[in-house]
């Protein structure tokens, strides 16, 4: 445990680094010195170790902490309607307003004593207001004149662990699990601790903790393992957050001895009310269950001859006598297609399966779609059902984890991409519908809603094998807590936070991750193409991984042209189960936004794009400019030898190293393969093998 | 046990089926109820038990044993030198012309009494003359006129075995290993038992048990698991095989906790003279080891910066004096090749390592050589060392396990590729220098030579999981005893003995088995390009699986033209690693045999064929055809409905459905890659996708 507190990357933006500055250290220990704050349940007792901790370490200072106010500057820290002083400055506010995890800091002054006040209706808005108030120090702002209101956008801010029980993570590239070994709880639980403190400096309120594709062993936590989850939503509890488990739809089969798992057979039904009323029983703020059901070989309602809904409301009505969610994946489709059937068109299927449902749901059933309706490409468009569903509650499923965006390796900061399709508007109810207000429950007043994002942290010393991958983390967390704060922000927040306040870090970093999505999309996936790695690994360059495959995921180059038609006119249809307005824009190639040209036009190579570039020079110029501009990464991180500290750096190098040899690889089985296909030269005469 | 002998593919071409013909059963039995035979040894105990059993089978009679005659008509077994009546009748044979494995069998007709003589110099003669008469029996020849001399072509005729001790088999189609399940020694010794007996009806004398990748468990087989392989060795034994072990070079550092594996260090050898003294105290007959090295990541002699006449000589002086070989294989080459680079060539690089060793190897070390320079394509050209080492000891490898050719799913008959092969004239010493001159021994007078074939058994009922592969093994056994006979000779032979003397059942299957290996090359693999397969499976079309790979193994297609140019003139080279004659015949693409042109030229696609076809209608019309040729395969098969036994008659069938429908994969992905990629239309229209 020691080696991983002294890796310079375990602390990530929950470092408490030493201010420097003299005059502001002096500042703000007049502030901090003193803190009235009087915990009386484990959420708060979390909230006060935090909070003195970080001032001492910070502020290299001996806080005194007291009951009532005993000096001329202080913190204080309450819930309102606990104390007089808190309530006398929240008597103007709704505590409605505050909602019920809102919180607010604010510097009171009084002529016998001014204090910053960090205030809330419950015992985890006082928890996020206090990491709120520790980021502002970390930040080095000026704390004398706060006046800070904040409640979340999404009721639903959820982690989902892709965790095995044999300590693999599906889709991991940072070790192993922290949580798992062997089939047993790791013997870590400072870890899992550090980690419930990094989620809940965010804002996080739920976690799955285990994997979509529930295996044997998994079946199992439900019942036989069920002590596993009571020990984990403990430590998750004490930081506000509750625990959700993945489970087997086939559960009454593997563990009940039944014959079926029929969603309306009353006996199964009664199995799982004898289940959940048991985890209730051991864990009464369970969370509930996430289904992946009738997706890539998983059991499902299928097996039954009963749809979605009949599948998700039989949970959801076991659930609901204890407050319990039921969240079940919209990432439905035919995985065993026939490459050469040109009508089946995957980007259809979610849709399809769930659109005519719309309805048909239980009031505590979510529906967690995925935001493309293909799989965490590194572009795609938004999932039709975003919008297409006005009367069920929906939540988005964004992937932290860096499946097919370069695995950890490839440096690829993910909040631009999320920040585009949470803006996107859906035109569902006019223009401004846009994704990040259905999936906050607000534009169809939907109380059940909110974000999901894949977890991409596994044992590593560092959590996410790539230092900077914990911006995506720290990114994810906060859009779900507010998606109007923007990429740039974000990128600062974690930047000071994690390395330094010094502005040419900041500014190098910020460089970097800005233009890190679309330098791994250039020398990658052009113009919306998706799909062109290596199978099964996702990583890597193979064309045609997956062009003659079962998946329903093709490209369809061949020496003319390139790109799926899904126009509603000549191709799937799949522009079609837009709004009408984006229908219209994705069904002509002319208004189709460039970037997902291939992803709705088969076109020919020599077709023109706005820049007047033909299609097939476009893809010469981008993969090898995406290799200069991999390069330009490295020399800017290269800047910073001596302003970070040497460990994060020799790390993160090595990473740019690999990302750059890789990049070269990519950009020449690309450019090789269109070449040879096409017989047509780069323009500029460079070297394609 | 009892439900694998029921298995009607376990007893394989040792079926002894009762015989049905009254007039034929009245003749044999009229011979064969009278045995004399006086065992003394374990090797003579298997040959009588198998003849005592086999004639009870296949007469239903009793018969009297005896240790003289007794009877006017008897068959009479035993050694030259161990009987007057013996010595009588092989009074004119030189045992020496016999060789120490070979055997007589003869009528004999006195007045006094007539007899059928099985004679040997050796027990292991013995064996061999009683399974060569009873496969006389099996296929219903005349006996009343036998004058047969018979002697191994080959001195040595190995089955290597890619068993692991996890019971996993690297390559293995069949199941799992019949030898070691879990680090331990299958309880199934009567199931080896009956291995060694099916490989000892063919003249198998050799046996490696092991991987030749031989991980860490496997390691130990020469020390702490050495009681594994002396049991292995008694059951062997028994059917007059030696028993071989793959070894790890770098085992003096695993197993002996030195530093190093340097053959040229004295502690070293010292090590491995204590390992082989122990061996060979508890293994007398032990027959050596074989060796990958350098090859693949496998740890060798170059790590030291020795080459491998040093590495395998130093093993070699250690087995020496227990008359022991040290086998060495030459499937060495860059296995982390930049695929950008053309002029790196993996077929020359067993040439490039071994040739120059010339002559510097001991006597009792044999270089084991894959028959061609790749890795067991579907076609490729035969390795230029054969031919090219006079004075070094080779064996030729071959795949009997159907790695490239189908897996045992796919029906492919292999003894029509290795005859050609086997017949591939070297020129090495002018006209007739064929590969199996060379191989035997004969050509340049090389007593230590021979055949190594890879296995393709496992724990499946059937033991080859198709049940027709089981002519592979058959075919390769019979092939190193002796490589004149026909393919023809050999399936009539294998079918008459394992289904059936009906001629429409040999015509059928020797039908099917003489074509298939055309047909499965003709919707796979064109004009000798290759490794157009999924990675690492080996199985399933993939054109550029192995394209940007590091393997060495490309097919440089582009939009005009495909192969690669393997010429002296314009190319790697390797077309001058041959002698003259054949150098000259592959330079030129007007000379070289078509099936292997674009294993040495790049040609356009347009360029026309001694058909009149061009290549790419060529490619098109060899993957409709193939599709066609295994329906024909299947209507050949579905004749036999009512003339085989039901349960083999089913496999087969599921199998040739699976066949069917993987050709059309195969058909439809190569054939849509080609014209994806050149845009030329099949000349006669058929669909493309």
């Amino acid at each position: 445990m020691n080696a991983l507190i002294r890796d310079a990357g375990y602390r990530c933006w929950l470092r408490y680094e030493q201010i420097r500055d003299e005059k502001l250290l002096e500042e703000y220990r007049t502030w901090c010195a003193s803190v009235v704050f009087r915990p009386g349940t484990p959420v708060l007792c979390s909230a006060k170790e935090e909070l003195i901790g970080a001032i001492k370490s910070l502020l290299a200072v001996e806080v005194a902490l007291s009951a009532s106010p005993n000096r001329d500057k202080f913190i204080m820290v309450g819930k309102i309607g606990s104390h007089s002083v808190i309530d006398c400055e929240t008597g103007g506010i709704e505590a409605e307003r505050l909602g019920s995890q809102g919180f607010v800091v604010k510097t009171v002054k009084k002529p016998e004593y001014q204090f910053i006040l960090i205030a809330a209706g419950s015992d985890q808005g006082i928890l996020y207001g206090v990491f709120h108030f520790l980021r502002l120090l970390q930040m080095q702002r000026e704390i004398g004149n706060l006046n800070i209101h904040e409640a979340p956008v999404n009721p639903l801010r959820m982690i989902d662990h892709w965790d095995n029980l044999d300590g693999t993570v599906e889709r991991g590239y940072a070790g192993k699990s922290i949580f798992y070994e062997q089939n047993h709880l790791r013997d870590t639980g400072h870890r899992i601790r550090d980690y419930a403190r990094l989620l809940a400096s965010l804002g996080i309120n739920a976690v799955v903790i285990n994997n979509v594709n529930v295996h044997r062993e998994e079946t199992g936590l439900i019942r036989g393992r069920l002590s596993m989850v009571v020990k984990m939503a403990g430590i998750f509890r004490n930081y506000g957050m509750k625990v959700f488990l993945s489970i087997n739809f086939a559960a009454p089969i593997e563990l009940g001895d039944f014959a079926t798992a029929d969603p309306l057979d009353g006996e199964v039904k009664e199995w799982w009310r004898k289940q959940v009323q048991e985890i209730y029983r051991r864990i009464p703020d369970f969370g509930g269950f996430l289904v992946k059901a009738d997706s890539e070989h998983r059991p499902g309602p299928f097996t039954y001859h009963r749809n979605h809904a009949e599948g998700a409301n039989m949970l959801a009505e076991v659930l609901k006598p204890f407050g319990g969610l039921l969240i079940w994946r919209c990432f439905v489709y035919n995985c065993t297609q026939d490459w050469r059937d040109q009508t089946t068109d995957r980007a259809k299927a979610a849709y399809d399966n769930f659109q005519p449902l719309d309805d048909l749901f239980q009031e505590n059933v979510i529906l967690q779609i995925k935001n493309g309706p293909m799989d965490f490409q590194v572009r795609e468009p938004v999932s039709p059902l975003f919008g297409g569903m006005e009367r069920t509650n929906q939540m988005i499923e964004l992937q932290i984890t860096q499946e097919y965006t370069g695995q950890q390796r490839h440096l690829c900061y993910l909040v631009p991409q999320w920040k585009e399709i949470l803006d996107f508007d859906t035109y569902a109810r006019g223009e401004g519908s846009t994704v990040k207000k259905i999936v906050s429950g607000g534009l169809f007043q939907r109380k059940n809603a909110g974000f999901a994002g894949v977890a991409n942290i596994g044992d590593d010393p560092n959590w996410t094998g790539h230092d900077l991958a914990q911006a995506n983390l720290y990114g994810f967390g906060r859009l779900a807590w507010n998606p109007d704060l923007t990429a740039a922000e974000l990128a600062e927040e974690w930047i000071r936070m994690s390395f330094s306040n010094d502005q040419t870090v900041i500014d190098a970093i910020s460089s970097m991750l800005h233009t890190s999505w679309q330098i791994y999309e250039s020398y990658t996936a052009p113009l919306g193409i998706g799909w062109m790695v290596n199978p099964n690994y996702h990583y890597g360059p193979n064309v045609d991984g997956y062009e003659y495959s079962r998946w329903g995921t093709y490209h369809r180059a061949d020496s003319k042209g390139i790109g799926i038609d899904r126009t509603v006119k000549s191709g799937t249809g799949f522009a079609g189960q837009y709004q009408a307005k984006n229908a219209l824009m994705y069904e002509s190639s002319a208004s189709c936004p460039e970037e997902l040209l291939l992803f709705f036009h088969h076109v020919p190579y020599f077709q023109r794009l706005k820049s007047g570039e033909t299609v097939i020079q476009h893809i010469y110029n981008t993969h090898f400019d995406g290799v200069e501009k991999v390069t330009e990464l490295k020399e800017k991180w290269l800047q910073l030898q001596n302003l970070i500290g040497d460990e994060r750096f020799a790390r993160v190098l090595a990473r740019l190293d690999e990302q750059l040899e890789h990049a070269k690889e990519w950009r020449d089985v690309i450019n090789s393969y269109f070449y040879r296909k096409t017989g047509i030269p780069d323009e500029l005469g460079r070297k394609i093998f």
